[in-house]
């Protein structure tokens, strides 16, 4: 809806016909507010909707809602649309075709996966469904499978609501957008709080109480077994790009959509792609990835928008960076870990440090760890990590425009970051880490 | 003491003797933290101090208290002492000489400008004398003359202790490091804390009450006179290079120190200048300035320290920028505000947005104004002025770093910067305003 939005912006009904093409219930919602729609910190699911269906009408947009594309002919430019409710189907042709299919939750086939009681959040439609499990179901005690960015925020949300969270995960520390040293420290912070963490462990199934329908009763693992009453899966998302495979698009080692750097998919003039269903090239890596996130959605919004309206943009690509809070704990990359590094090839030097948010001797300053990467010989920063409280995330955007600058950590120690008491020791946490890499890669066999 | 401690890590006391003087009690302080102290927020004087007189000694600097140089001799090597208490002088010569005799606060010759009650807030002992001068007094009515940074942190301090504030202001708005658009925001922030803002004024003279040694009773303007029981001076800092000039070292436009990037006094193999009595290289606009800030001294202390310690290290040049609060209210700017991009002959874009901390939907989402500057033509980002609550000031190292790199607001629309709903909205505020600010240079005349 952001590309037919920019598009219109750029073209009026008179120039461009625009026909949209929603199979679910909303338009243009945050999917990222779920969670804290869940954990109550947002009173109405209607505030997590910008445009709603009417407002896109109005703007000349004809949005069909509850529509599905079934197939798209890439030869005879057109698409086969279903009406979910009577199931009738027709064609709609194109001139030009964005597809912006997003992503699906990954469910893996397990016994007792479909239970009642068992719950992804990646649509409103998913989000209210929990509400409602959660609203009748009389048990306190919630699973949660996986601890990424999901995982965790669930597990906030539903500590936040009073129930007994634990938190079951595969990887050997949360977080595995983090490496496992900082991994730990949220998984410190979590068990603060009262999550239990489950690390190293595999599901092998969701068990179920006796009935016609049996609810969720426990989430076994192959080692124990964790009695739930709501079931939350947080195990991450896969690009949704059947259609695209099934019309012979070009897809990539992650399975989204490939495109070239104005999102025109690669090899076709007219068809652009954007959002969770493609991959972006990772311009620290230098590869493609797979990243849902709603903020590069919006930017490819805002570029096949301008493209596909007669104007020009281009999306150059990501540094991988993220962000995310667990209570008043907050979570921050970007760039390369280590293990991104060894596998493009890169050598590195490695830092931790810890500093404050503030000044030390300011009220609330709060330790902050940094975690830092750069390049042998070069010295070229290949990735940032931060785990601390209040001040903490955010810093990591210092880290995104250098790496995007392809700036070394020896240039980065003379960044002229904002000081003052309230909002920085003299030497900013990320500085600190800057002169101990510089430092570092000096040190380093060349 | 920063230089002299890097020194030290570099060479051992058998290799370079290091000696230090301070004309004052105490070493090794942050002033910025002073205005904090005097408010409250930092309960104890010594918080305030980063490293001891004792504790640089045991680190093998010969650091003599309460000695002032009162003359180097660049001919023959050597600078003159005298004792503080005795008046004893001295002289001792020097293979290698650091200059860092700071700034001095600016006290313009008016009537009354020595009475008692009248305080500048420049070193610990400024901020000792005004705490008893505060703990004396009965009267709880505080003139603070100037509105930039310590003024606007006086304020605050004073309010905070109860005082009825009036700041009494030569410019148009507070902050005059802000554009008067953005200074306005600031004032009706001060405003709405109770502080009475008097802009436009020529403060005339101190008016004092009668006796053998008056103190202190009001402020006179050439309009109005303000009732004071204490007046706080924030006019702002010269460098302090009395010293140097008369030694015939160079000297810029705003009288600090001219250096290399090395922080080598120009023309001068084995002298450094660095901190507050040294004039920087404003890498935007391409000329020197004069800005007395902790982190740039901090960074030229490492620098010259690694220097004289036999490395090499560099101080590229700033940016400009600094960032502020007023209970609050977060403020920060970076790079050219509208008269110094006039000044520099640079003609520009100018962009104002309106956005949130947050995800508007998510609590405590705070508005914040942005403000950009980017160069016609070019498109390069010139500056950028942030005034908001919680999480809007540090917001401006994106733009720091992105000055740094020379980026153009067109490149900045790209930045992956960190994106969830509790620390940004889908569109950060900085993309928000980059945005504007792009679309205004393509549509500008070239």
């Amino acid at each position: 809806m952001s590309s037919a939005s920019q598009a219109r912006r750029l073209k009026g009904p008179d120039e461009l016909e625009i026909v949209a093409f929603e199979r679910g219930h909303f338009s243009s919602y945050s999917a990222c507010g779920i969670p804290y729609w869940v954990g109550g910190d947002v009173s109405d699911r209607d505030r997590l909707i910008a445009r709603t269906p009417e407002e896109h009408r109005a703007r000349g947009i004809d949005l069909r809602m509850r529509t599905e594309i079934t197939e798209i002919d890439v030869a005879r430019c057109r698409v086969r649309a279903r009406d979910a409710d009577s199931g009738a189907e027709t064609w709609t042709s194109y001139d030009k075709l964005v597809i912006a299919t997003g992503a699906r939750p990954i469910r893996p086939d397990l016994p007792g996966i479909h239970a009642p009681g068992v719950h992804g959040v990646q649509t409103l439609d998913d989000g209210q469904a929990l509400l409602d499990t959660l609203a009748s179901t009389e048990g306190r005690r919630a699973v949660v499978v996986g601890a990424g960015y999901i995982g965790v925020e669930m597990a906030e949300a539903l500590i936040n609501r009073g129930y007994e969270v634990t938190v079951v995960n595969r990887g050997s520390e949360p977080m595995a957008t983090l490496d496992p040293d900082m991994g730990r420290l949220v998984r410190d912070a979590m068990e603060g709080l009262g999550i239990t963490m489950v690390n190293d462990a595999a599901v092998t199934g969701i068990l179920t109480k006796d009935g016609s329908r049996p609810a969720v009763r426990a989430v076994a693992t192959d080692e124990a077994e964790y009695p739930a009453d709501v079931v939350i899966l947080g195990i991450g998302v896969r690009p949704e790009s059947a259609l695209a495979k099934a019309a012979g698009l070009p897809l990539g080692e992650h399975g989204g959509l490939l495109t070239d750097l104005a999102m025109r998919v690669r090899g076709h003039e007219n068809i652009w792609a954007g959002g969770d269903c493609v991959e972006v090239l990772d311009l620290v890596a230098g590869r493609e990835r797979h990243i849902a996130l709603g903020t590069h959605a919006n930017k490819h919004g805002q570029v096949i928008g301008t493209n596909a309206g007669g104007g020009y943009a281009t999306f150059p690509g990501v540094v991988g960076t993220a962000v995310s809070k667990v209570c008043d704990l907050e979570i921050a990359r970007t760039g390369l870990r280590e293990k991104d590094a060894r596998r493009a090839g890169l050598q590195y030097e490695v830092v931790v440090v810890e500093s404050t948010s503030r000044a030390g001797y300011y009220p609330d300053a709060a330790p902050m760890t940094v975690k830092m990467l750069a390049e042998r010989r070069t010295g070229r920063l290949l990735g940032v990590q931060i785990v601390g409280r209040e001040g903490a995330a955010k810093r990591v955007d210092i880290a995104a425009v250098a790496l995007t600058a392809r700036m070394t950590v020896e240039e980065m120690t003379a960044l002229d970051l904002g000081y003052a008491p309230p909002f920085s020791p003299v030497w900013d946490p990320v500085l600190v880490a800057a002169r101990k890499a510089a430092a570092a890669v000096r040190k380093a066999p060349r």
